[in-house]
This record gives C-alpha cells, structure tokens and sequence, in this order.
C-alpha cells in the first residue's frame, strides 16, 4: 500500500498539511499516511531537527507531504541544531536534486501581485532548481587567520554530472511546456556558472527542438520585475534558485498558493512536496493560513510521485474553482479560516 | 588641479559620459580630464580590458567617471580577457570596498515602474554592497576529478575586519538617512553569512540610534518587489547585492536614472562613479541612451571624492528639474536623444 510520510512540522505546517490530508482522503485513492517529528517541534521532542526515526520514514515512505520548519525560538542554537537544518539534510540524504517551483497568477487574484496587472497577468513559469549541490553543502567553516582574525568560508563547486542530470530535467520539463529553456548563471565571474553554462551548452544538442538562452542572476532578477511573462523554464543552481524562486512567487502575489516538489527522478519515486511558504509564526495556531499551496503540493505528489495524473489535476481543478468562485483566506484579502478554505476546495472537487 | 580620470569604454559608455561631462563643465569648477581605454575597447586598443596605462592614471586620478563595459563580440574570450574583467580589476586594485547604490523613484516618471504606483512610490532606498570580497576574489579554478569528470569551484569567503569596515559605513549611511540598516545575508545556510551577522551585530553596539534589522536573501528579494518602501538603508555581500541593487533598480523603474559610486573612503578619497546600467550594445552608437545616470554619477563623485556637496545637489536638482519639465529619452518613453537630455539638464542648471 502506498505510504505517504507526513512531516508537518512547526508553525502553521500542521494546519495546512492537515488539509491537504482531507483533499488527498476525498480523491478516493487508498493511502497510507504515517506522522513523524521535523523542525523545532521535533528539536523540542527529540534534541535533533530531523531524529533519525523521521530520516528513516521518509526514506521508506512513497513520498513525503511536508509542512513547514522554523521557529524564531531556535534561531539562536548552533546552525546543526536549527529547524531548517532538516529540510536541507531530507534533501541531501533523499538525494532530492532538482526542485520545480511552478509561479502562476491563478484567475481571480490578478490584485494580489504587487506587479502591474498587465505585466502580473503573463507569469507562468517554472523554476527548476538545482537542490543538492552549490554553496549549500560544500565545506565550511570559521577560523582564525594567523594575525588572529576571524574569516568564514564556504565552498561553492559543481561537478559536470550534477549539472547535466538537472539541466537534462530543465530541457525535458521545456520540452512540454512553451519549449524555451533559460539556464541562469553568473559565468562571468565564477567558475561554477562557467562549467554550469558549457555542460548546457553541450547538453542542448540533444534538444534541438528548446530555445536555449543563458541570463546572468543579476539580470535575471530585473528581468524578473521587468517582464516575468518572457520565462517559461528557468534552470539554475541552489543559491541563485533560492532567491530567483521566491522573488517569482511573490511576483506572482501568490506566496499562499504556490506548492513545490523536490524529485531525484521525473516521475514515479519518492519526493517531497510542500508549499513554498514558511512556518509564519506570526499567524500559527489562528487557523488564518491559506492551505491551498499545501493542497496543490498533494497534487504534485500525485503527479510525480504515485502516477496519478488524473486525481492530480482533479484537486488543482478544485483550487481554481474555489478560488474562482470568491474563496479568500486572510492572505488574499478574504476572512476565510483554513479549514473553510479546506472545505471550499472540498466542495469544489465534489461537484467537479 | 583635480584630475578626473574618464574612462568611457564600450557600447553607450561614450555617448553618457560626454553629457555627464558637458554637465560638470557647465558647474564651472576647474577639472582637468584624462581618457583612457578601458573593456572591450582596451582589448581592441591593447589586447587587455584593462590596460596598465588605464590602471595607473586610475590610481594616481582624483576621481574615476567610468562610463560602461561589455560587447557580445568578446564573450567567447577567456574570462580573464572579457570586458568585464576591467572593472572587477579596478575595485580590486584600487580597493573600492564600498559600492553605494541608491534606488529612487523621480517625481514624473511613476509609470516607469512594473511595480503598482501605489508601491512603487514609495520607494527610497540605498543598497550598500561590499565590492572587493566574496565568492568574487576567492580563488576559483575547473579541475578533474580522479575519475575524470569536470568540476568547478569557487570559494566564497569574508573576514571580520572586511565586514566591519562595510557595514561601519552602512550604519553611518543610516545614521544620516532614516535610521534603519537592514543587514541582508543566507546564516542559515553559510558561515561566510555567521561571521557576518556576528560582526554586523557586534558593531550594532556603536549605533544604538540605528535600527538594525537581518534578513535572508530569498526574503529580501521577495520584499524587493512586496514592499521596497520599507527599507532605507540595505547592507550585504557583493554577490547578494550585485543581485538586489539590479532587481531594485528595476523596481524603481529608471536603470537609465540611477549612478553609483564605489568607495574606499566616505569622503575626500579617490571613487569610481559608473551608471548602474550596461553598454547597451543594442542601442550602442544611435543617440539614444539615457545620459542622466552618468550626469548623476558624475554628482556623486563632485560629492564623495571633490568635495563639491553644493555642485552636487546643483546637478542633482537639474536632472529632477529637466524630468519634471517633461524632458525623456526612449527608455522613459519619450523622443530625447542623447544630447538633447544633456541639452535640458544643463538648461536647468542654469536657470536653477
Ligand atoms: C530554510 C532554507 C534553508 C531553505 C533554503 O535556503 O533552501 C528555504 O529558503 C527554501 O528555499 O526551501
Ligand atoms: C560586470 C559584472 C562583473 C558586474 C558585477 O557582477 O559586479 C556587474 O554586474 C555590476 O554589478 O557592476
């Protein structure tokens, strides 16, 4: 039977994943679920971010629905020990390597970009980005320099491997969509992006048929503003992916609703789904969290995952039809709590 | 005498940094100018972008007016011959530590923004990037791996005393402005990003009159585009800032309006002052281009290098005063050419 590892973590991770629980339950599929400690709450539980009982779940589970980690209370312990430790060390140990961020403005919520609407309107996008590599997991470290100073280093690398397995998801996740591929680097200063763009490079003669274009982070990240409508695909690296990935999401106005998955095969192996948002301490336990980027996470964890295409556009059917029909939590301007919002999606799929 | 070093270099470089000197020679203040060949054009001239004839007049000059570099025709050179190497290798040389780059909205031109007016508006920042450290300088190499597959890497790196000297000119930068120094940098993820929020606070000490707030850079580039009016004064690394000051630029709506300038010292010392914006290859030689972020830069070098704070804000007034009036090149969607919007600053200047 298919089991399906639930990390819901601190914050408004448990009430929004427990929504997704009841849209997964309503798609009539048989799903095994089972609950492990992650984050603060399982450092409070446990002494560790991510015990090795969660580590070993979700590398035995199907896949992996995740809610959120962070907690201000925690930000003063050693790096090792901090909530977000655990999302980094899933993504290593699951060798979870390329992470899709779809950005879409969904029909209803033009307003909520902080873009104009004529430009807000045209996003739809996809980041791939590289999860495992970068500057994340190289060494580092803090010493003292011999004259006694304190210096901090860390080392960015990339292998060509690494970066062909990532690019080879980019041009294929291209090739069914808009077919144009933009590979975003910064290979005139570093050497990383240098070998990022000629594997690229060399890659694209296997794909003829996608529009290959390379973009320094620094422009991309005007292009960003500018125009974020000319992107379909945009493939990059750990650290530039982090930024341009968020900037996207909130270009799209929609940090409530954007799910992402994190894969280390296009389809039909364990990966991680959760919304892009955070643990927001700030509105915890009030029920005011919008549960539709978590929802839309279940989804991707259909599609990919247990090969259940159907069921997956089923529940982002049932989003749109929600939002489309004047559903709003608190974040889009509405009062709805997060289980009403729960049940809007709910009746939604029902009667769709 | 004062001497200027004037070095124009490629693409709409030139065609600015004629207007930005026809506008200082229009202040009347006795300076003397020196050319030389910088970027792509130095290549072309010497075989290197940067020249030791153009290094050693930068050196020994009072002040740089440095127009842009980059042309498509040299992208394919190793890195060390590109264009673009002749400005990392002057804030190296001449150890221009501190890059300030204010982002502004002028009065007349709200609907350049992609940003809604209502946001956009209220945008008055300045984005202060350490420019002589980072993964920029670190040592960077391509090697094989002992099972023959390429790798690149390049260490990233900060030691106290860089970030001390950085983040002490951003907490006077804010002491002087609104009193808010946000200090953007990835600790959750780098020790590069320890050191420096440990320094940042040891420093905050000095500044109680300042509010210093952290922030991560995937946060930072989602409040960009959120919210920029909430930030005065941002400090961060060269490779983050290199990031935030583009996409603030673009939030701003006016990459032809805004200057820079890179420092040693706050004031009284040899800087280098460069239009954020590129050489422009696409527009190059047509007349064009936007001079006001060269006439701009040239006000921030009379202010920071010459001493000249009356001349300064003079021009600074003349430029607001030329965009009030309606005067706009293409980029802001009007007819101008180049010369013509030097012609209406240096007619505000002297009506003014
Ligand atoms: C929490 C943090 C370590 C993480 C990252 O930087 O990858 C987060 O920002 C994300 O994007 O998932
Ligand atoms: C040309 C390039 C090396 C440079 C940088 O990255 O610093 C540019 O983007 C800038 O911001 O001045």
């Amino acid at each position: 039977m298919t089991l399906i590892a639930l990390l819901a973590g601190d914050g408004i991770g448990p009430e929004v994943v427990a929504e997704a629980r009841r849209v997964l339950d309503a798609t009539g599929l048989t799903l095994a679920y089972e609950e492990a400690p992650v984050g603060g709450a399982a450092y409070r539980a446990a002494g560790h971010p991510l015990p090795p009982e969660t580590l070993a779940l979700a590398a035995r589970a199907d896949a992996i629905l995740f809610g959120a980690v962070g907690d201000p209370a925690y930000d003063s312990l050693e790096r090792a020990l901090r909530p977000e430790q655990a999302i980094l060390g899933l993504r290593k140990a699951l060798g979870l390597f390329a992470n899709l961020r779809p950005a879409t403005l969904f029909a209803g919520l033009e307003d909520a970009s902080p873009l104009r609407p004529d430009i807000a309107r045209r996003i739809d996008l996809v980041i791939l980005r590289e999860l495992t590599g970068d500057v994340y997991f190289g060494e580092k470290a803090q010493h003292r320099t011999t004259d006694g100073r304190r210096e901090g280093y860390d080392i960015m690398s990339y292998a060509e491997d690494e970066v062909r397995r990532i690019a080879t998801v980019g041009f294929e996740m291209a090739k069914r969509r808009e077919r144009k591929l933009c590979s975003v680097d910064k290979a005139n200063v570093l050497e990383t992006s240098q070998l990022w763009r000629d594997v690229v490079i060399e890659l694209s003669a296997d794909y003829p048929e996608v529009a290959l274009t390379h973009m320094y982070v620094d422009n991309a990240a005007m292009q960003m503003v500018r125009n974020p409508g000319q992107f379909d695909v945009i493939v990059t690296g750990n650290l530039f992916g982090d930024i341009l990935s968020d900037q996207a999401s909130m270009c799209a106005g929609s940090i409530g609703m954007l799910p992402s998955a994190s894969l280390r095969t296009w389809s039909g192996d364990t990966g991680l789904y959760e919304p892009i948002h955070g643990s927001a301490p700030d509105i915890a336990g009030q029920g005011k969290a919008n549960p539709c980027a978590a929802i839309l996470s279940a989804a991707m964890m259909l599609r990919h995952s247990l090969g259940q295409e159907a069921a997956a556009a089923r529940i982002e059917a049932a989003v749109a039809a929600a939002i489309a029909g004047g559903a709003r939590t608190p974040d889009l301007g509405g009062s709805l709590a997060t289980a009403a919002m729960g049940d809007a999606v709910l009746a939604a799929l029902e009667s769709g």
